[in-house]
């Protein structure tokens, strides 16, 4: 047996491409771990790792510490805890997690259900992506009380490697998601905008690149996004639909707080209509498509 | 002596900030510098590092293998070559090399009228700032004809770390330096913009600035600009009113070429109206304050 320091039991709804390797880093620092996915073959990989397939969301969520959603949005977050009754199922005073990118208001409403029903709420959602879940690098954008936060922080570390707490309210946590997701957006955008103005000139690309790389116009997207950018058709890291849904959250945390996000909603329009075009599942770098679409380039 | 390896006869022409220490850099180097600046101080400088104060642009032309033009715009450059008469100062053959930021466009019609002249012509703006200058590790982005191009870089040398060879043409050196200052520009926008959405809801600005600092939303202009998004009255190291000047390039390139350039033309309003309302000699930092203002934020 493991040491039971920190032990804990959890339960974790949404096995997907992040939760998988999540709930496989908790189970590997010692948690028991209770999953939950509509993807038998998820919950089989989480047997094969000695974690427990439940049978529903609510047995999920039945007799845990802490309640793991990484779910797709926070209409599912929301139906799994309500109409699927899994917040019934807790016990009182666990702690329900929710890990997934949402708008702030939905957690902010959430949050208020939940702890209305004598359960804990954190607001917890991550960046990293895939390699970060499947490494446990992770970073955690955590807005809660102070005794949840520390709680939760504990289980956290299975699966991250740098633990913020930005607020003691609900949605907060939500907004610095967005936040960071508002400038990798804007980013790929600008870099997608940089590129198809020096291909207008006939400057080429790879040497563009190095020079950028290396001066104050760098940017982490830059180095990651350019190269990609300069090919047809590159390798899918992370889809144009994941920004058209992350800047759409973007969007809608500036509608409910009333915020100007004029940088963010011009990018979003440039994703928006690469998707709308059927390039949404290419990878997100190939936004410039629309560029050069617009600006008449011949690289398309 | 020196060893006259490389040893070239330089004319200099704008000793500002930028100027003073490049031309510095090539006394060091073992060339012989002639240089010219309405400001008397900075000709007394150049003099007392053993460079040669030119009676006129004129003077500074004769005889020389390269003149440099590190002057504030344009339209200063044309003038100098064409009104002060300086190109017809110039041996046949020598080159000029205009290395200050300017529109593309006009940086063409000055090299048609250098190459009618029997001179060469090379487009080679720089990027690093003063304090690249003055360590002589500056980024130059170069178009010309080769042999011109291997010439010049011999020069360029005592001056840059980095010396690129983006084209043949004049006019593509000024459109990546151009493309360089719209990603800055647009990162020090979009920096502000997510600064601003976080303090909406209560999120420190100094926990933000460290989450965002280590992920995906990086870049050089956050890590740079972010701490000093933060203080009132920051130290200024570059001036809002660089970036209403090097935008508004930006955007001349793309009205020349017929480029749309959403996102630069978006961050370039803020660095407008933040110099409007007086405060164009700021730290180009507190561009955040028009976000605020126009936010409601309580930073302001």
């Amino acid at each position: 047996m493991e040491s039971n320091r920190h032990m804990a039991t959890i339960g974790f709804i949404g096995l997907g491409s992040m939760g998988r390797p999540m709930a496989a880093n908790l189970l590997a620092a010692g948690h028991q771990v209770k999953g939950f996915d509509l993807n038998p073959a998820a919950m089989e990989y989480l047997a094969g790792l000695g974690g427990i397939a439940a049978r529903s969301p609510a047995d999920a969520a039945a007799d845990v510490d802490m309640l793991i959603l990484m779910v797709v949005n926070a209409a599912q977050a929301e139906s799994i805890l309500l109409a699927e009754k899994a917040l019934d199922a807790m016990k009182p005073g666990s702690i329900v997690a929710l890990m997934a990118t949402c708008p702030p208001g939905a957690v902010e409403k959430l949050a208020e259900r939940v702890l209305a029903s004598g359960r804990r709420f954190i607001d917890a959602p991550v960046s990293g992506g895939v390699a970060g879940a499947i490494d446990g690098s992770l970073t955690v954008m955590a807005a809660a009380a102070q005794e949840t936060f520390d709680e939760a922080s504990a289980i956290f570390q299975a699966m991250a490697s740098r633990i913020f707490k930005v607020g003691d309210a609900a949605g907060q946590g939500a907004t610095v998601k967005a936040v960071n997701q508002l400038l990798c957006g804007v980013h790929i955008a600008a870099v997608a905008e940089a590129f198809s103005m020096a291909a207008k000139v006939g400057v080429d690309g790879k040497v563009l690149l190095e020079i950028l790389s290396g001066s104050s116009a760098s940017s982490w997207m830059l180095r990651d996004r350019g190269p990609r950018m300069l090919e047809t058709g590159p390798e899918v890291t992370s889809a144009v639909d994941i920004f058209v849904k992350d800047l759409g959250i973007v969007m809608d945390a500036g509608r409910e707080k009333k915020v100007a996000l004029p940088l963010a909603s011009m990018a979003h329009q440039f994703f928006l209509a690469t998707s709308g075009r059927g390039d949404g599942l290419s990878d997100d770098s190939q936004v410039i498509r629309s560029y050069d679409l617009v600006n008449g380039n011949a690289r398309v």
